[in-house]
């Protein structure tokens, strides 16, 4: 999936640009919406276990950022976000990134297989 | 080092826990602590390369967050930072992070060898 | 003017909806981008003095906040501006909001009268 | 009620100071400690109705702002907070604010008559 975001004045810090901690609002975004498209109705229930951010330039107020999300490893409970930010209109690499997410049975509060509907979704946006 | 961030409502997200971006905010928190407490007046001038979260249990209102953040490789021009937060009455580990910042020379806006007056800071809170 | 902000997981609190917070952030944005578009290369230098926000209904995710501002009073060194924020598809209303700025002389950092040129701009838009 | 808040960099914004927005979470992190703390286990069930926010003079970081929290009027479902910012090394006035809470019947989701045992929290905070 693919979506943009424009950068205004209160993504930024004492610095005039992007404030590191914004991007992981971002990737926060990217999965939110992958899974409003996805599924609508279904409560996705997982937990975001880690996530790794690359920093390789920065935004400012006036760009806007490309956000690009896939999906990479999947395992039995577990798969893996592959992300990527660019700025729109120098096509400049912003950000790569990368979350591990674990799927749960709600009611037993543990680690879960990821159920098949759920799979299949993930599979067709493996790149 | 090591300090307390109390928490409160609006650091929950719609889960009811503290939401996945403000850990980034308490990193943050302790880099500023640091270079705030170890040079005062000098101006560091870094960039932040890389952030490494692992997730490793929820934090809710109420709780005490201890960040505790110590130094890890310091390279020519680079170090790292590692990270431990646990919250304070259960002593349960809810995160461990990493980062990596690199030194710049402002006026050529390139990265450049760490300073030794920074270098003997960051050996001194090298664990 | 008037602009459109997508409802995403980050705006909203533990209750479930978009936070009382991040409405100042909607506000914000709407001066911002009023006078990013209006005097591009001209920094305004002005302080924000007071702001009133009339919560009248919550936002949710999914939610598409429609946000219009315009000009109300204008005096010599300070002037009104106007808020209102509705959900696009209901049509609801959602805030009323207002805010006085006041116009800064950058160099003695004290206020000033509004400048000519601003003046026009906050003419054309009031209502 | 009184506390401090120790400002830090995500505070700022790119003017270097406290950003307008941050101000408006340090009033609820004043409205949420006053419920956890007078009532614990009881859940209070209001809607913030208006925020008042009078912008008096700039934080900076290091600074550490002193935030009070008082009840004004009373009337039969709403009450007002009334709220004192300063910094406190030199005593500055920071931001004077005002607050109106709206008393909620759950159930029927509708404004409902303050309850006794809240009225008797409220009436012995009022100055």
């Amino acid at each position: 999936m693919k979506f943009e975001i424009e950068i205004w004045f209160g993504d930024l810090d004492a610095l005039g640009h992007v404030n590191n901690v914004q991007y992981a609002r971002f990737l926060e975004t990217a999965r939110v919406k992958f899974f409003y498209e996805n599924f609508g109705d279904l409560k996705p229930f997982f937990v975001l276990r880690r996530i790794e951010m690359d920093y390789l330039s920065p935004l400012f107020m006036g760009d806007i950022a490309v956000v690009e999300m896939w999906v990479g490893e999947i395992g039995n409970t577990s798969w893996e976000f592959l992300y990527r930010i660019t700025e729109k209109r120098s096509g400049r690499e912003v950000m790569r990134a990368r979350s591990i997410q674990v799927w749960m049975d709600k009611e037993r509060n543990k680690k879960a297989p990821i159920p098949e509907r759920v799979r299949r979704v993930l599979e067709a946006e493996r790149r």
